[in-house]
C-alpha cells in the first residue's frame, strides 16, 4: 500500500470522494451517512479566517505528535462510526489498516460490524513491518445499560488488544431509522435487553439505561488504559471529567445527529481548552471536512481532531486504499496551511494564525 | 382516548399534521390560520442553541408543574384561538377535551364558536374519571368596549365554570378579513355595538373601545380567580400589571398578527422574567412550534408556554384525538431535550442549557 | 375631493399603487423613478422592531404638528421630485393640491415642470375653503452655479408665494441618463451655462459650480423665510448648518441616487438629533415607504419625514386623487402604529417604542 | 494615445470591459484570470459605507501624490500579474505604456512574458515627451530558491532600469494549473531547478525554496532602490519588515489565490497602518475593483492601491488603450467620491468619510 504514490485514477479531492461514495452506495445508506446537523459545526470551522505568516523558517516541518503516549504521524484520528460493512466489504478492518498505514489511529465503534480481534489484526497488518508492537486501536465504549454488561464489553476490547478507551456519552437516545441489512450487525455486543415499556418513554425508558457520573468513576477503576470521554460541550462537564480521572476529552456534538441546534464543537472548544489548561489533551470531533478545518481546530487549542464522514467516503469509494488516500489528502492540506501560516510544528499553531471574522454576505 | 398508544395511522410529526390540516381545510381558512408574522418569534426560538449535559441523573424525571394552584402534567397550554369550528366540527370542545385528557389546560377564546357551558363540560369529560373536580378551562377575555358589557361576559365565563381569566390586550385593531361561514360565530358574545364613524378611524374608532390601565384595575376587582394579562412585551408594562394585582403575565406579540416587526416574544421574555423576579409566573406565547421551542422558552425563564397553530393542525386533521396526539408529540420532544440537557424537572432547565449564538449562514 | 371616502376602485395599498404606476408609465420613466440605492434606507427602517404598549390612554389621539410655524395635519411632507409631468399630466400641480387637501405640505423641486405660480395656486385650490391663506409650498433650491443666478431663482420662488426654502446640497454631480420628452422641462430655470471643459471633469467641471459653506451663509442673508438644508448625514455638517442660521435639517442621502453605499439616513438621524438637541427640527428623507417607516423615523427623533416614490406612484396611477389617497393610507398606518404603541400624539413617540434588533435570517 | 478623449466605442464601465475581455479570451485563460477567492476582499471594500460631506471647498482638487520619491497623477498602481501576453499581444509592454501615459506606475512581474528592457522602454515611450527621465517600472521580485539565483534576477531588473523592488512573499506554494501556450513564458527567469522529491512535499519541497526573514535582510543589502514587501497581513510581520529596513508595505492576500479564507486585506490594513504610524507608506492589494474601492482603502489609511484584474480586462479588450481607459475610469470615479465626500486632496480622505456598517440583508 503506497498512499504517498496513490494508484493513478484515485480521486483528487474529498469532494470527488464524496461523489464517488454517493454513486456507489445504496441511497438509504448514503442518507444514513449524510444525516444529522453537522452543517453548523462545519460552517463554524470554515468561517474562521486565517492570517498567512510568510518568511518564517518552516523547513523540515512536520505534523508528528505524541498523544497519550502514542506516536502519531499526524493529528487525524478516524472517528468511531458504526457498521462500516455498510460502506464497503472491508469494513472496520479496512479503515483500521489504512489508519495504521498512515501512522494514525482508528477508533473502533462499539457497534463495529467485524470482530474486535480481526480489527486489531488489521492494525498490525497495516502498520510498517519494521515497527514492533504498534498500539492497538482505541475502543469507543457505549454504555450497555448496566455495569455488568458494560464491564464484559470492556473486557472483550481489552482482550482484543485495544490501547485506549473512548467513553462516548453523547448519544443516549434517538437511534437511526436505518434498517440494517441482515449480514451487518454489531457483532461484538451481547443481545440488547428489552426496554421496559412505560408512560415515560424518555425518562423511564432510554434514560434509565444511560450512564451517570458515578458510572464514569466506576469505569475509571476498571482499566489502566488511557480513558477519554467523548461528547462533552460544557466547561463544567469537562472539569468533572478531569475530576473523575479521565486522560482526555473529545469535544463533540455527535455530528449534530442527536440534538439539533446544539452549540457547535468549535464554540465549546476554546472555553474547555482554557479551563482544562493543558492537564489533558482536548480533541475536536464533528464537522472536520478538510486539512484546513483541522488547522483551525488546532489554532483554537485542540491537540488532534476526529475525522468522520470524509474517511467513509474513501472507504465506500476504494476500501482501505481510499481511506489512506483521504488521510493523505487532509494531511497534505494541513501541511500547506502550516507552511503558509509559518508553523513548522503542530505546537506552533495558535491564535496568532486566526484572523477577524469575515465580512458578511 | 389513548394518546399514549395512538391509533395506527396518526401522523408522526407536527409537520405531517400541518400538511394534513392544509389538505383538509378550505384554502381561505388555511390562510387565516397561517397568516401573521410569527416567523420572527419562531426563528428566535429556533436559533437558540443548546448545550447537552450528559451523565446527569435524570431517571424518573417528569414534566409536571403547579401553575396558579393547578396541577399540570406538562407546561403546554392551548392558546386561545377564535372560531375553532372553522377547523373541525368538534370545535373548542374537542380541543378542551384533549387538553384535559393530556393533563393540561385549555384557554377558551372570547370568540369561541361553542357555548362556554359545553366547553367546560368537555373538560370534565376529557379528564381522568378518578379525578374529582378537574379545574375548568381558563377564559381569555377581550375587552367589550365598555365595563358593563365586559362585566357581563366575565360573569358568563365564571358561571360556566372557568377557573382563571386571561385578559388579552394585544389585539385592539385590525380584524381579519376572513368572511366567517354562516354557522360559525362568537356564540358567547352580545351583538357588537356599531362603531362610531368619524375621521379618526383609529383613535376615535377602534381605540375608543380599547381598555386602559384603569380598566385593568377595575377588572381585578371583579373576580377572585387568578387573573393574567396576555400581550405584554415591555418591562414597564409587566411591572404595571403586577402593580394592578395580576397573578401572571403572558408575553406575546399575538403571533405577529397585529403589529408587523414587533420585538419577538423571546427577546422580551428575559428582561421581563428578570424584572418580575419570581413574584408571578411568566408565560410565553407566539412562535412555539415544538418541544424544543418550549425547552428554549423555559431556559429563558418562562414557567409555561402557549401552544397555538400546532394544536389546530391536530384539530383539523383528527379532532380531539389529533390535538391530544400533538400534545403528546411536543411533550415527548420536551422530555427528550430535558434528558439530553440533564434536566429531570422543569425547574432544572435554565441558562446553563443555552449555548452561544450559531455561526452565520 | 374626498380622500377619506375614496372613490370605489382605488388601490387598497401602496404596493397596489406601485403596480398600477408601473403599468401606466413608459418603462424608461418607471426605471428613472425606481433607480438609485434606496434599498439600504428602506431596509434600515424596516428592520427596526417595535414594542406594542397596550392599555395606554390614546383616545382622541391625532397626528397634528406645528412645523416651522405652520400647522400640519400629519408629518408626511411630499419630497421634491423633478419633472412630475413625466408621471401624470397634472404634474406638480396635482401633487401640491393633494398635499394641501390632506393638510400637509409640498416641496417644489427646482426642476419642476410647471410654473411656480401655477403650483402655488394649486395649493390654494386644494386647501380647505374656510382656511384663510394656507401657506404656499416649500421651495427646494438647487444651487445655480453662482450667486447671481441662484438669487434670481430664489426671488422667483419667493415672488410666487413659497413659504420656506429647502436648500438641497446632496446632488452636485451625476445627472440621470433619462432623455426628457420634449414637452417636459424645468420651466422655472434659466438656460444652464455651458460647463467649462477641462481635464478635471469633476473638480474643475461639476464641483466648480457646487455651493460651499460660505454660499449657505450668503443664502441665509437673502431671505427671512424658514431655511432648511437637505442632504446632510454627518453630525459636524448638521452643527455647521445651525451655525449658519438654518431653521431645519433634512437628513437625506438623496435616496441613494448620488453616492452608492452611503450611510443610511436612519443611521445618521440619531446622532444628528442628539447633537442638534432640539434647537431646530430634524426631518428624515430617503427610504420612507409606509406609515410604519414614519413611526420608526419619529421614534429615532425625526420631527417629520419626506415621502418620495410612494406619492409618485399615486400621481402616476390617479393624479391628485391618487396622491391624496396615498397620503391617507400612510397616515392611517401611522395612526395605527401610534395606537398600538400607546402614543396619542407625535411627541409621545420615542425610543421606548423601539425593540431589539430582529433575529437573523 | 489620448485617454482623456477615448475613441468612440470604448466600453463605458469596468463591467463592460470584463464582459468584453471574457468574450475575447480563451475560456481557460479567462478562468485563470478570474480564479481565487478575491470575493472576500472585494466584499469588505464594497460593504464599507461612506458619508457625503457637501458644501466643502474642493474646487481645484486633484489626485496627485508623491510615493517613494516619484510623482504620480493618481494612486492606482498596476499590480504585478504574470504572463500578460496571455491576455493581449501587447503584453506587459502595453500595460506599462498605459500606466506611464496616465501618470502612474506599473509593477513588472517576475513572471513577465516580455523582456524587462522592452518593458522599460515602453514606460519611456508612454510617458509625456516633455518629461525627462520618467522613472522605470517597479520590479516584483519572487524568491528564486536561493540567494545566487535571486541576486542574478535582481541585477537583471536593476540593469533594465526598474526604479523600485517589490519583494513578494505571499505565494510560495500552489502554482496554477493553467498550461501555458508555447509562446508564452517567463522570459526573464533562468530555468527552474528541479524540486527535490520526498515524502514531505510541502515542508521539504516548496518551503525548502521559500525565503525567510534573514533573506529579506540580505536582500535589503543588495540594492539602494526603494524596497517594498508585498503579502503581509499581520501587524507583527509589518513591524518586522520595517525592522529589516523596507521602504513600504503592500498589504495583500494575493487576491485570495493562495490561502482560502484568509483575513481580508482591508481588515489587516487598519491595524498595520496604525502600527506603522506613517514611517513608510502602506499600500493595499487584492479586491480593488473601482474608484470607490480605492477611496475606501485610502479612508482606512492606505497611501495607494494596486489595481489587478480590471486593468487586465482593459488589456484583453483593447490593449494599451484599454488599460489607459480603465485607469481613467477608476480615477474619475475616485475623483467623484472625493468631491462628494469633500476631499480636495488624497490627504483629506480619512475615517471621517466612513459611515457605520450597513443594515443586514
Amino acid at each position: 500500500m503506497a498512499a504517498e504514490a496513490p494508484s493513478p485514477g484515485l480521486p483528487g479531492s474529498l469532494q470527488a470522494y464524496a461523489q464517488l461514495a454517493q454513486a456507489s452506495l445504496d441511497p438509504a445508506i448514503w442518507r444514513y451517512l449524510s444525516e444529522g446537523d453537522s452543517a453548523g459545526n462545519a460552517r463554524a470551522l470554515q468561517q474562521a479566517t486565517l492570517v498567512p505568516r510568510p518568511l518564517r523558517a518552516v523547513r523540515g516541518g512536520h505534523t508528528r505528535l505524541q498523544l497519550l503516549g502514542q506516536d502519531l504521524e499526524h493529528p487525524f484520528l478516524l472517528a468511531p462510526v458504526a457498521y462500516q460493512r455498510l460502506f464497503h466489504a472491508e469494513g472496520e478492518c479496512g479503515s483500521a489498516m489504512a489508519a495504521a498505514a498512515q501512522g494514525g489511529q482508528f477508533l473502533v465503534s462499539s457497534l463495529a460490524s467485524q470482530p474486535l480481534k480481526h480489527i486489531t489484526q488489521a492494525v498490525r497488518d497495516g502498520g510498517p513491518p519494521t515497527q514492533q508492537g504498534a498500539p492497538g486501536p482505541w475502543f469507543q465504549l457505549y454504555w450497555q445499560g448496566d455495569r455488568e454488561r458494560t464491564a464484559r464489553l470492556l473486557q472483550r476490547a481489552l482482550h482484543a488488544g485495544c490501547s485506549a478507551v473512548v467513553f462516548t456519552v453523547d448519544a443516549p437516545v434517538k437511534p437511526s431509522s436505518l434498517v440494517l441489512p441482515q449480514q451487518v450487525r454489531a457483532v461484538n455486543l451481547e443481545p440488547a435487553p428489552l426496554p421496559a415499556p412505560g408512560p415515560g418513554q424518555v425518562f423511564d425508558g432510554w434514560m434509565a439505561q444511560a450512564p451517570q457520573w458515578s458510572d464514569l468513576h466506576w469505569l475509571r477503576s476498571q482499566t489502566q488504559l488511557p480513558l477519554l470521554v467523548k461528547g462533552l460541550l460544557h466547561v463544567e462537564d469537562a472539569l468533572a471529567a478531569l475530576q473523575a480521572g479521565c486522560d482526555g476529552i473529545v469535544v463533540s456534538n455527535h455530528g449534530g445527529r442527536v440534538l439539533a441546534g446544539a452549540q457547535t464543537s468549535l464554540q465549546s472548544l476554546g472555553p474547555i481548552v482554557k479551563a482544562v489548561a493543558g492537564r489533558v489533551p482536548v480533541l475536536l470531533d464533528s464537522g472536520v471536512r478538510s486539512g484546513r478545518d483541522a488547522f483551525v481546530a488546532l489554532a483554537h487549542g485542540a491537540s488532534a481532531v476526529l475525522l468522520g464522514r470524509p474517511y467513509l467516503w474513501g472507504l465506500a469509494a476504494h476500501g482501505a486504499l481510499g481511506v489512506a488516500h483521504v488521510l493523505r489528502l487532509v494531511r497534505d492540506e494541513l501541511e500547506m496551511h502550516m507552511a503558509l501560516c509559518g508553523c513548522a510544528r503542530l505546537g506552533d499553531i495558535g491564535p496568532h494564525c486566526l484572523g477577524m471574522p469575515p465580512p458578511g454576505p
